[in-house]
């Protein structure tokens, strides 16, 4: 097959999936690796060109027609530079990932960025975001994470490590965060803090309805809550109210910095749909610093799941 | 006198100040009109044209002369389209500021911004910032102002309203501010805040040398627990470390979302130079969730004062 082809890939610290696609916005092949810290910086970089030449095979496409790869990478990344600044998991520091790939894979041209604001960009160019310009996805997962999109480009700021959201304090002298800080808005927002505060108000509560739906803590999941408030139970309402209140002062902060068009709510928490956003709209309309009325504010739910970060891996490939 | 001239304008609720400048830099005149909220849009407008019809005189510059006018103003503002979406001190909804003024001027382009934002392009083009590309301006006085340049130009969102910093959340359910919310950063950083936390501590500490320096609470203003601090009083190093924990952390916030090469600090209070600024420094790079060592961030004093605004008025000039 002719034409021009692209390579998007999301690298994770267990695996890195691929995604092949034609100029036009086609899915044509999906591929993964497994990937180990143990591994390290070259044999990473090696399987992720392996990666490109099997996702290649699959789609039936000739590696000599991919006219670029991208590259979403967790950690602190200079996307200018082409720099994995510091992937503190796998003990990566300035390394020149997106050269070293290109050189592995006979110079294809490579971009990278952070994951999180990778995800961003697929959102922004082909999901919930792609009628705006200038949107922000927040993913509600382990922790909080957050990509900006400012003018259909990811905004890293100076030399990378912008928009780290998850880590900006929502509540001075807050509750321990996993980055040694205190009071993050990932300690509040995240699935992993409504879990915490399921089980807390769970322990307070023992006649909740929360209690039907998880018969032990072990089996509180981020469903627990809102199946239990949707039912009318008092706890479990609570539990659901003060999530929500935590997760709109977050929005409202990144509003008040960024004021976006939009904002996206992707990760599984977001899987409650209206039941978790009609309240967010509300509480942050109301809160606004500038109303709704003057500068509108959209806020939406993520749509492309899993694959946001093989999609904005696709639209940096686009851009190599 | 012929050539290229331009005129910067600083619109407050109380005065407006103009700059006239050549091309090259060099403020000619200086010149200011009162204004107030009764005087209504129409009259607000003729006298700012009458006001660069002044400065022109006092700087010895035919009007023909003057290339571009920049302002500054207070409120909600689309620079883009020129718009003042919101001014709420003078009741202005959706004006057209820009083009109006520029109707009373013959002609002459206008291009307008936020008063904050203008401030922080002065700084960051004639001041404290000069050598970087991206900076922050955050002004400690009756509130907390700011201000975010990127990549040398005003951010200001997609329709305008970015970088409402000093309305951040900093403690969900904190100090009620003025906005209606709670918790806001500028109730935590500003001179306002100080003094309020000042006065609190000099109650509960009658034996404070800060009573030295301000025999009655009315005298407090926001040197006193700085210099009482200084000579190794327990009570004020308490209400300055305090108000520098919660300054550091409003920054840490921005520094997460913007990632700026410096942050530019000014108002009343940034007069304690070295002895406020090189704490924040270090509480800072401690809780920075990438370190100074990764990326540089340099955190230094504004050094325009109450003239940032007309020198920034006249950066947009240049480009209007």
């Amino acid at each position: 097959m002719g034409g021009k082809f692209y390579v998007g890939i999301d690298l994770g610290g267990m695996s890195a999936k691929a995604g092949l696609f034609d100029a036009e916005g086609t899915m044509l092949a999906k591929e993964s690796v497994k990937t180990s810290k143990d591994a390290g910086y070259e044999a990473t970089v090696m399987s992720l060109a392996e990666l490109v030449q099997k996702v290649c095979q699959k789609g039936g496409v000739s590696q000599a027609h991919v006219k670029g790869v991208g590259v979403g990478s967790p950690g602190i990344i200079n996307g200018q530079e082409g720099i994995v600044v510091s992937w503190t998991n796998f003990g990566w520091e300035n390394k020149a990932l997106a050269k070293d790939l290109s050189a592995a894979l006979q110079k294809i041209p490579v971009k990278i960025s952070n994951d999180a604001n990778v995800a961003a960009l697929g959102e922004a160019r082909f999901g919930a975001g792609k009628q705006y310009s200038d949107s922000i996805l927040i993913t509600l997962g382990t922790g909080v994470g957050s990509g900006i999109i400012l003018q259909n480009k990811i905004f890293e700021g100076y030399r990378g490590g912008a928009g780290e959201a998850g880590h900006m304090t929502l509540v001075v002298g807050g509750i321990r965060c996993t980055c040694g800080r205190r009071g993050c808005f990932e300690q509040y927002a995240s699935a992993t803090a409504l879990l915490r505060e399921t089980k807390r108000v769970m322990r307070e509560h023992k006649d909740s309805r929360m209690w039907k739906y998880a018969p032990t803590l072990e089996q509180v999941d981020g469903t627990t809550s809102f199946t239990a408030a949707k039912e009318g139970d008092a706890a479990a309402q609570e539990v659901v109210k003060n999530y929500i209140m935590y997760l709109s002062e977050g929005i409202l902060n990144l509003v008040n910095c960024f004021r976006p068009q939009a904002i996206l709510v992707g990760g599984g928490v977001s899987g409650q749909g209206e039941y978790l956003l009609q309240p967010i709209r509300e509480y942050v309309n109301e809160h606004l610093f500038v109303g709704f009325d003057r500068i509108p504010l959209a806020i939406v739910r993520a749509d492309l799941g899993n694959d946001a970060g093989i999609w904005g891996a696709y639209a940096l490939a686009l851009d190599a």
